[in-house]
């Protein structure tokens, strides 16, 4: 059972009482009714040591960013703006008061830099490991909240940033652990890979994006962001869009960097940009009448297919033009 | 450092953007504007296998059960009403689907019975163990908000229902476990304890006395739920409110279970009542003009004090009249 159908079985036969729910369970947030002009958006998200990361080779600040970044990055994927976050921690005693500092220290850097406040949460001991679960809550103008669910046929499936990149750096990290523990003397050598294990390690979450949807006056009809990989997110798009999609691809943007390393790891580097996760990149697809607007922007965002009205038929156009079905995949499958 | 001193540690100097915001860190909620009539409210809490619950003799629908109403009870401090839960939960392979439908059924009936909607959350494994967050929200109108601070001098200090019980089931169960653990034959003795071994696994959160609040036209001066034992919490609302208090020690409620628990553990049963945690139960400071409304409630309303106006001066009165300071220690305390 996968994680999705794990979820779907559990929380089945829950009662609704709550009449300013307006999204619950399946979304980047759920949305509640806030005042006459906004939607109140809460998502959450937990790291869990040795699952979600590995403390031989992640920086405790580098961590503390990336639990509120993780969550960040759901808000903005419904068109939002994050307001406050909750962290609670779970640690064992390896953690000592240094090491929780320089936590949140990389929690308060991510409060700064998408001004959002820190208003609660719980710390606790553990018998074993570090776990940080965090709540974001945000804000969106009612008529620009975006959910998965309304992408349409020929609309524009678009992506922001490159990827596969935050795949590529855990595969270098990976490596390096190993040649560490084999010989503990050894230097570890990032320095070539600077970008991609930065995107590992300490990501971003696009709220520039939001912010230019703002100004340009865009809308997008469904939105999601990529954290367990590009097929399985725009299966979730297709699904609950009741559509199918067509990817192109030949433009997937992907960095030169992540292509360095699937050269190295001998793998297509479209397997990166397909399956790997942890990009926090958008996802969206967009009316065509878009398209005028956001072509002259091509740095930052990037047509990759369209969608079509086949109920959840998702298909790659290969590099040879030949047209294959895509399966929801991720990170976890790739690894095994 | 305590908990308590440990957050303040980790979460100073963080900066605040949020307007929003009217109380973050430091309360049993966070406190958002929402709109022109009520607050938002958050609050959140972790309970962590090996720490909060002992899987021996937890049984997992009972802590679902708990894992929500532990943080309802929160909501109900600030004298707000529920309205939405997430639940994170991150779990080790040791829990199969079953367990972990236990433990949603055990959700779910706390959803029902306080009529508040699952909205959303996380699952993920871990390496070892189970530790479920959850994150509450409601609303309070803003006029009956309750904080910690507000307490006044000659302020009654009140407490609904009793004390203690759910540290003597503790004990109670501390000790089947250790007879199980020598003889797994055995059949533990639960039958004479039923009460306070309830009141361990499966605590009530007071919507009640919120309730009864609401209908009887009653805004507490302070408010705070008991979680940390009755030491304290009393020590939290002086803090907060620049007050000292007066406590008692005849007036305490106390089950009659609870006694016979302390006398067989060779404990002052008062020791279970002031610093035996977990009993969420409502500690809250009442203006007297209120007391001739509650006087005639004295099943689950009890006076149990006054506030004065020394600063943070906690004194308890003994069974023999002789006032002696209350200094804040609980539950850990004790179990050391």
């Amino acid at each position: 059972m996968s994680e999705f159908e794990l979820i779907a079985h559990l929380t089945k036969d829950f009662p609704s009482f709550c009449k300013e729910v307006v999204v619950g369970v399946g979304d980047d947030c759920a949305v509640l009714n806030w005042n006459e002009q906004y939607y109140l958006l809460i998502t959450t998200d937990m790291l869990v040591e040795g699952i979600h990361f590995d403390p031989i080779y992640t920086p405790l600040q580098h961590l503390g960013w990336k639990s509120v970044v993780v969550n960040l990055s759901d808000i903005y994927a419904m068109n939002g703006r994050p307001l406050a976050i909750t962290v609670s921690i779970a640690f064992s005693n390896r953690y000592n008061e240094e090491m929780l500092s320089l936590l949140y220290r990389g929690i308060r850097a991510a409060c700064k830099n998408y001004r959002v406040d820190l208003i609660g949460g719980d710390t606790t001991t553990a018998l074993k490991g570090l776990s940080i679960s965090v709540t974001a809550i945000g804000i969106v103008e009612k008529e620009r909240l975006t959910l998965r669910k309304g992408a349409k046929p020929n609309d524009l499936i678009c992506v922001s940033g490159d990827l596969g990149a935050a795949y590529a750096g855990l595969q270098i990290l990976e490596r390096e652990k190993a040649v560490f523990l084999q010989n503990p003397e050894m230097q570890p050598d990032l320095a070539s890979y600077e970008y991609v294990v930065g995107r590992q390690l300490k990501p971003s979450a696009r709220r520039d994006i939001m912010e230019y949807f703002l100004l340009n006056d865009i809308v997008p009809s469904a939105m999601i962001d990529i954290s367990d990989g590009l097929a399985n997110e725009i299966h979730h798009i297709c699904k609950q869009s009741q559509c199918g999609a067509v990817i192109d691809l030949n433009r997937l943007p992907i960095d030169h960097e992540t292509i360095l390393v699937a050269e190295r790891f001998e793998v297509p580097y479209t397997t990166y940009a397909l399956y790997g996760g942890e990009d926090y990149e958008l996802l969206f697809t967009l009316h065509p009448r878009y398209y005028d607007i956001i072509k002259t922007d091509k740095d930052f965002i990037h047509v990759i297919g369209y969608i079509t009205d086949e109920p959840q038929q998702v298909y790659i156009k290969d590099l040879n033009g030949n047209k294959v079905e895509l399966q929801p995949m991720g990170w976890d499958h790739l690894k095994r």
